[in-house]
């Protein structure tokens, strides 16, 4: 038996002693024949096999019949032939105890119904033997520093892919070639590149926790184009937090407007992008929105911590270019994030060092950049001084032309405890090499700089809870709005006083526990949307209106939908008084467990996609930070004079509804829209609620008997 | 006297038989000091004169004393001395009939009392004589294809600046050399490049429209800090559209906050950026908004004439890597482009012609992509399908190490009637070389191929109206809601049946000329946010609530402010049923003239800067363009199934707004909010109207006696 927990696949996976390639052709041109080149370039040192019944050769070297009649069991085999033939080779691999089989062959689950059978057996094969599959669809696995190139990908045509610390595992095989193409020549290099294709067996999550005790990998890049696997990829999140290896992530699909529609507009709210989003965030991953920020970013995340610095990071910049400079400090604008001027008493010292920067915002050194002495005391006392944590260095063209004047200083500058970032406003390959080496993260662009720099300091450490909740199988239902608010007033959620009246007794006395005026509104586990059946009245005065009210809501339901027995309606008193209104809510995703999203509700927060997702369990400090994020909570924050509301009530029932993802399982889905937040110190109080639960878990309507509920 | 009109200017600007550095330093690595170097090394054929009066020669050649103890009288003159000396000169060049003066000196406009003092009589001294001046704090002037190489920019250091069509003026020194960087080894290049300072005499746009003669200017690329002197940047756009010379502008001050603090929210809405944004609009350029975007723009823009194609073009996708066109698809996406599938018919031909695309979004050649005559025939089966107006290639790892298959095939395309434009996914120089040079333009991030394609396309003809009003000079004022309905309804802006009532005639018999209910609000020229101040009053029912609602009205104004004489209010019938609330206003920007904003008014649309900004004179096909913009506007246009609003009736409201601005040129300021827009066929109506005018043109109260201005 191979062993096949995850640390022991890391040899295997990136060091082999020995590989086989299935299928490789003689023409080194082809897809199949590149490995053999590859791996003859890189000086792979261990024992290399070319599995090809149909050839005494392949490329001048000796060609095996069959995996078994080599002269030992090797490592690691890559699979280049058709689907049919890559089962029956993954098979022989189980059977011989080979540890890790990569599948480069097509024709699997993204086939159509054939080709979901193939992977079926494909996996079937897997699992029988023990031997870990990479794919089916994989472009293969490169270390370049142990010289694995078994990779089909003619992007490694090239010599020297660049060696480092940065991992990177892709959904996209062709990525994986566009990465170290872009990394190559600027100082950034790989600990490993694997492209994981349909992920059968290995998926992208597990293959980045097999390598985590790799002391070679000291940063990880994930390019996804979907959330998959997502409680491997959690387990990699928790374990790579622990060993502090940083995670950068790119993935497609911000733009995807599919977003399912759930009954409730949490379900909108939260659609694949945010969940994932949401995901990545409690996994205290940064994603970055530029596509090559996963090249320029694990630079930089291996020398800020999560946590580490205060929730607005004080960014200081120095610059040899004003107009430079000004394209990033824009760009770190737009994304929320401010640069810090330097104190009165920094820039008389800096004066006194031959830097004659401005009572600025920014510190321009203006010609005196032009001498290497005067940039390394400047940036000094900028690293210095208490002030700042993060130094971004703008450099003009002498970066492209004289890189050993500010280049170079700043690049002595790396090892600092305060970190330094570069940006050079030309193109200027050889500082992108020196900085990167020095420990200067530098970047290409001013967006990307930005980006990443937001993204650095956006994340947190991994805080995930107990991972996906097992969902019950079955169908779901709707519960009435007042079973709804008995639910959530378990978590301390408070809703207006409030009866319940039976149509049927409509015409005696109708004697209500609080004061006029109220609002009445149809009770039914069959409405989820009542406004819309014409089944709310507002501000009913007296008891004479309640009985007109709700003759006219039976009326108006029974027109919306004669399927539906109206026989109660809720009398709640009517609320006022509120800055703000918010829609609070929670879904359980089957991927990533309960997701708890705030926003302002309605249309417009829809179409801007106003809202903030995180994953259950909430904190109050991340419901405060959730409180920020909203952008239209802005008059409920004190915009421009406003009364600002109760924001402490507020995050206390975003954990509350947090606390009801947990605490209540068979909750799909819960809202309370609108929350009314009342001014500084007057509470929060809950005017409509929405439950979906597994259908029959608690007999439809409630066991109690309707009554009032009290005062809140 | 020399000739100064833009057109004589072109020859002694990017072509001079013979140049002077005033200031030249003999230390050839001093800013003052490399124009030498420079001009020698690119093989300037002009006569060259240095003048330092304190030396025999500067860096071997002979140093004369001054301008005037020159041979010859130069065409272009250089200027790198300290400011006063640079006066001095700057008289010189006007006694002595000097064409143009580059001025490199600073110490003026940007330094104070005394530097503004200096730049007047920079000014002066040009004027005097009729030389043309750039600067102060020019970096210089290239042209690369004549050799001048009139720059202290380090970055011009380099030999074989690359020649090409792109002019660049840029108001930041530094990013003409950084431009230059970029482009390099690209296949973009340049026909002269400007760095405009401080445009104390030639405006950066009058840099531009003297350039836009020579026959080797083909396109403009402008990096602008803020926008100055738009009157000349008006004339230039009107003059580049004229020649078909398109114009890409980068402009910082996205993120500005600052906006200034106007009367109406049309003020905050139509920030200074916005007024940019709007003018470079109404001018026909291309705003790019990722800083490469400048260099890779150009050649898109010459292939795409503004206003050639539909509103919504149709942009096909071409591949060799499902993975990385993705990156482009989804950047589009995010930019409101959607990707045109191929018909089942070019599929079917595509077939045929051996590309075995799937049946999808995008046409992904898959290993078919590694064969050029398979690219060669699948590429122009698409440009000639007449399915698309741009097809985009997105090319995998060949583009960098076999550019003689796919990206060749895709150059031999690049003349044809359907453009065609690359993003290669790795690093890919040779390829973006070969590509540009064969009229593809050529993308290095998705992030700017997206951004660029959007600008592209989202440019229309220029369509500048009259250019600034001459704004009266002079104090304000704002005046009554009810002049301001008189003022709106003289461009058919209905406003609901009104009358006016004097606070002194309460007590008398109240009779409306329209039905209850109604609205009472306070009527003062000194109340512009009414409600604020308790002015309105909404639901009244019956004259007797009017009186009422009249006498708290009187209080609460009184209590707001003493200071307020109220003696009128404002009886105005209730409207209902509209499908949504609009704010349509406009303002006069002293820079660019009238500027007319549409948003859906409120908080909201505040914080999210949800608002289409356009010059006047606005047309109908603008103002729904303006419709379409508005993201806060989707429920009125029928979103999610919601009852669309009369959008013809908002447009004609848009283009009354913009023919009050053209015709009333008194009118500084003037805002609908809320305009209530009715279901389809219903109408508009105004429901308040404000208005700020030049104080005491037209005697504060209306002439006419007060009435009801009867019904709409």
């Amino acid at each position: 038996m191979t062993d096949s927990s995850p640390q022991g696949l890391l040899r295997p996976l990136l060091y082999p002693d020995s590989v086989a390639i299935v299928g490789a052709s003689d023409d080194p041109n082809k897809t199949t024949g590149r490995p053999q080149r590859f791996l003859s370039r890189a000086g792979f040192s261990g024992a290399t096999y070319f599995v090809n019944p149909s050839r005494k050769t392949v490329q001048g070297e000796k060609a095996w019949p069959s995996l078994g009649s080599l002269p030992r069991v090797p490592d690691h085999v890559f699979i280049m032939t058709g689907p049919e033939a890559a089962i029956a080779a993954v098979r022989e691999c189980a059977t011989l105890g080979v540890s890790v089989a990569t599948v480069l062959s097509s024709g699997f689950a993204e086939d159509g119904a054939a080709g979901r059978e193939r992977q079926e057996r494909l996996r079937a094969a897997a699992a029988a033997g023990g031997v870990r599959v990479i794919g089916p669809s994989s472009l293969g696995v490169v270390n370049p520093g142990a010289g694995v190139l078994l990779t089909g990908n003619a992007a490694f045509g090239e010599p020297d892919t660049p060696c480092g610390g940065v991992f990177v595992a892709s959904q996209s095989g062709s990525v994986i070639g566009a990465l170290v193409s872009r990394a190559r020549g600027r100082g950034v290099g790989f600990a490993g590149l694997v492209s994981t294709g349909g992920e059968a067996d290995l998926s992208l999550g597990a293959i980045c926790e097999t390598v985590l005790d790799d002391p070679h990998v000291t940063s990880y890049a994930l390019f996804l184009e979907s959330l998959r696997h997502s409680a491997d990829l959690a387990s990699f999140a928790r374990a790579a937090d622990q060993a502090g290896k940083p995670v950068a992530v790119y993935k497609l699909g911000r733009s995807d407007e599919a977003a399912a529609l759930a009954v409730s507009h949490t379900g909108a709210m939260a659609g694949e992008d945010a969940e994932a989003d949401a995901f990545f965030r409690a996994c205290g991953f940064a994603r970055v929105s530029q596509f090559e920020g996963l090249v320029e970013a694990p630079a930089l995340l291996e020398r800020i911590p999560a946590g580490s610095h205060a929730r607005d990071p004080r960014i200081g910049v120095v610059t040899t270019t004003g107009g430079g400079a000004a394209l990033v400090v824009e760009q770190l604008a737009l994304r929320g994030m401010t640069v810090a001027a330097p104190s009165e008493n920094l820039v008389t010292r800096m004066h006194a060092a031959g830097a004659p920067i401005p009572h600025s915002l920014i510190a321009d050194l203006g010609l005196a950049g032009a001498r290497r002495d005067i940039v390394t005391d400047a940036l000094r006392l900028m690293q210095d001084s208490g002030e700042f944590d993060l130094v971004v260095f703008v450099i003009g063209s002498s970066a492209r032309l004289n890189p050993e004047l500010a280049v170079q200083a700043v690049a002595d500058h790396g090892r600092h405890t305060v970190p330094v970032v570069a940006f050079a406003v030309p193109e200027a390959p050889e500082a992108a090499m020196l900085l990167n080496s020095s420990g200067v993260p530098t970047f290409r662009t001013p967006e990307s700089c930005a980006d990443v720099i937001a993204a650095t300091f956006g994340r947190r450490p991994c805080h995930l809870g107990l991972g996906p909740a097992p969902v019950p199988p079955g169908p779901t239902e709707v519960v009435d709005e007042h079973a709804a608010a008995e639910l959530i007033g378990r978590r301390a959620i408070a809703t207006p006083p409030s009866t319940v009246l039976d149509l049927a007794d409509l015409d005696g006395p109708i004697e209500l526990p609080f004061d006029f005026p109220v609002v009445v509104k149809a009770l039914s586990d069959q409405l989820p949307h009542k406004t819309e059946a014409g089944g709310v009245v507002l501000g009913v005065e007296d008891a004479g209106a309640v009985r007109v009210a709700a003759k006219q809501i039976a009326a108006a339901v029974a027109a919306h939908n004669p399927d539906i027995a109206l026989d109660r309606v809720l009398v709640q008193q009517m609320a006022t008084g509120g800055v703000a209104e918010t829609l609070v809510g929670y879904r359980v995703s089957q991927d990533v467990g309960p997701i708890v999203v705030l926003s302002t509700g309605g249309v417009m927060a829809e179409i801007f996609a106003d809202s903030s997702v995180r994953l259950a369990p909430v904190t109050l400090d991340t419901a405060h930070e959730m409180i920020r994020d909203v952008k239209g909570l802005a008059a409920a924050r004190g915009y421009r004079g406003t009364t600002p509301g109760d924001l402490d009530a507020l995050a206390r029932t975003i954990v509350g509804m947090s606390e009801l993802a947990i605490y209540e399982p068979d909750v799909h889905e819960a809202e309370v829209n609108p929350l009314l937040v009342h001014p500084q110190g007057g509470g929060v109080v809950a005017l409509d609620a929405l439950v979906r639960r597994t259908a029959g878990a608690h007999g439809g309507k409630p066991a109690t008997a309707p009554s009032a509920r009290g005062t809140t």
